[in-house]
């Protein structure tokens, strides 16, 4: 019995997950046609572009594919931690003969509160959406739901997966503290950090839903792992960052493919929530008063225009390059073979295991 | 093939872990004779008393088991650092009526610095010897493997892994961040922080030993999963903290089965090196000044004067109680009964995956 792969008819219990500014629409067409469940990520993106995502996705597979969207609480203006945060930033824009932004800006908005979104999504009618960093409002969860919608949250302990199935999501994500880009966490300032091999077990027992594995997953060996801890299936980004249909930059790529892949870290100073991504020297250099990040996403606004200006340099030391912390084991390819391949990994460990 | 199961005549693949002052010589045997391989961690014992509890188990089993050892750098005497310490903990002591130690010790010693500890191990051949927080002396590593010893080491990332391999190791414990007790970091101030699930694909692809994971695996779930990620057993420790054979305190064992378990943290005040245990007080009111603790094992002898003095009058908010982040799925039984659960367990899973 397999209630998440039969609702969503997946032929693998493989899901390529939303990455925003790196999943694309031909990376979830190919997961999908492949059998896999493939996922655009629409969070940071403004309703027009959201569309279209939705539209071309649609338009390059027949099958269902997941649109993720942003929970996050929306941010208090605080205009002194704001402006306090620039004057920190000053030194590394001026050294890339760059001036700061002259304020922050909520670059986006929290799915909650975005009912031009909102609208969007009931016209499009996505067949799958998932939700990361909190709980949909319920008429949200009714107005999904009532054109057929299955609802997917994200929880990074028990009590967050409670409260998921509370608010009648179909499937959760546990998303163990090895996943790279943003802790799915509630709460930035409450960070269990509990990893993948202990969550999964636990977040089964507590509810009654599908579960899906998340964190530390790059191959079979993992997917395999996830079913035996009592998962579903398996969500998976990083695996997925340097392949061909990958909208990571080509810095971004190189340095996936590089030992230094293998050392990340968790921060906040990029985005204002703590996200995993490959050490650089951004969070080396802001460590020290990494508290006074403003909150998220306004401080991605500053992140932004740092990575940009030092990329302007050919300098890529203060880009976001998010990464799980098993990122060696991902695959240079594209998205059809790196499915192929997890597919045929999977079938092979379960046998060996047999 | 399985080289490790083989090598120790293992029916299941489970070890009980080494955890000092909890395993016990009855735990160790009881595991040893339900086919698992059963350890006993005599690092923080005097020559004497490793020497009785070798015996003991030995008394009360026929099959080999496993006797673990601390490899710490011996920590410098920095004497200005333990009195500002103390200190730093009086208005603790004073709260329980007592005053604190006049000096710190170094209350035991690292097995590369204790000559007669290695006198002892030749005298009485322990069959398999483990280690924690380093490499052993390669004097030792020939020494004990000319009596035929079995050794194995612990990495909890890539590096450590190999360093292991090329010292000689028989096998290694891949030890995620999700694992109860001390970290097996070699550099206390250096923690790549990996889950298990990370970890032990990349430490199977690193080396040609056998992989034992360790770090969050509490049922049979767990079990299998560590299979799946080509690890040849699970190491566990949580699993068996509440067992009947447990040198666990009554007040740890109560907490241990209380939903506070599910609240763990990696502090350093408690004994000066990294290890995850259960919230308490002690971690939270000295969290401000965490990084003032002297070095490891000397920061114990404060950390233990502190327990007693609290637990005298019945606070228990003191007291190191180790736990992973799994320990939610741990059972109160006695060894056998825990042992017998987790093989029929991962039966199941496995029959239910394939």
């Amino acid at each position: 019995m397999a209630p998440l792969r039969d609702s969503l008819n997946l032929d693998h219990p493989i899901i390529q997950a939303p990455m925003a500014g790196v999943s694309t629409p031909a990376m979830a067409a190919a997961a999908c046609d492949m059998g896999a469940l493939g996922s655009i990520a629409v969070g940071a993106m403004s309703v027009e572009a959201a569309r279209s995502a939705i539209r071309e996705t649609r338009e390059l597979t027949k099958r269902p594919f997941n649109v993720n969207v942003f929970l996050h609480e929306s941010p208090e203006k605080n205009v002194a931690a704001e402006q306090g945060w620039l004057k920190r930033l000053t030194p590394l824009f001026e050294e890339f003969d760059a001036t700061p932004p002259a304020e922050l800006n909520e670059i986006y908005k929290s799915f909650n509160d975005d009912t031009a979104m909102q609208a969007m999504f009931l016209e499009e009618k996505p067949a799958v959406v998932s939700f990361h960093f909190g709980v949909p409002h319920s008429h949200i969860v009714t107005d999904l739901k009532a054109y057929g919608a299955y609802l997917i949250g994200c929880a990074t302990c028990v009590e967050e997966a409670i409260a998921l199935e509370k608010a009648g999501m179909d499937a959760i994500v546990a998303q163990g503290m090895e996943a790279g880009g943003h802790r799915g966490i509630f709460k930035p300032d409450h960070d269990p950090m509990i990893g993948t091999m202990a969550l999964v077990p636990q977040v089964v027992d507590a509810t009654d839903l599908p579960i899906i594995a998340a964190g530390g997953i790059t191959d079979g060996r993992g997917i395999a792992a996830s079913l035996m801890l009592g998962a579903e299936a398996a969500q998976m980004g990083t695996a997925f960052v340097a392949s061909a249909e990958s909208a990571a930059s080509a810095a971004y790529k190189t340095m996936f493919l590089s030992d230094r892949v293998q050392e990340t870290e968790i921060t906040c100073v990029i985005s204002g929530r703590p996200a995993r991504g490959i050490k650089n020297r951004f969070m080396s250099d802001v460590r020290s008063f990494a508290n006074e990040a403003p909150a998220y996403p306004n401080a991605y606004d500053a992140g932004k225009a740092i990575a940009a200006a030092a990329g302007a340099k050919g300098n890529n030391e203060f880009a976001a390059m998010w990464a799980g912390q098993a990122a060696k084991l991902a695959r240079k390819d594209n998205t059809a073979n790196i499915i192929a391949a997890l597919a045929e990994e999977l079938e092979a460990v379960l046998k060996k295991n047999l």
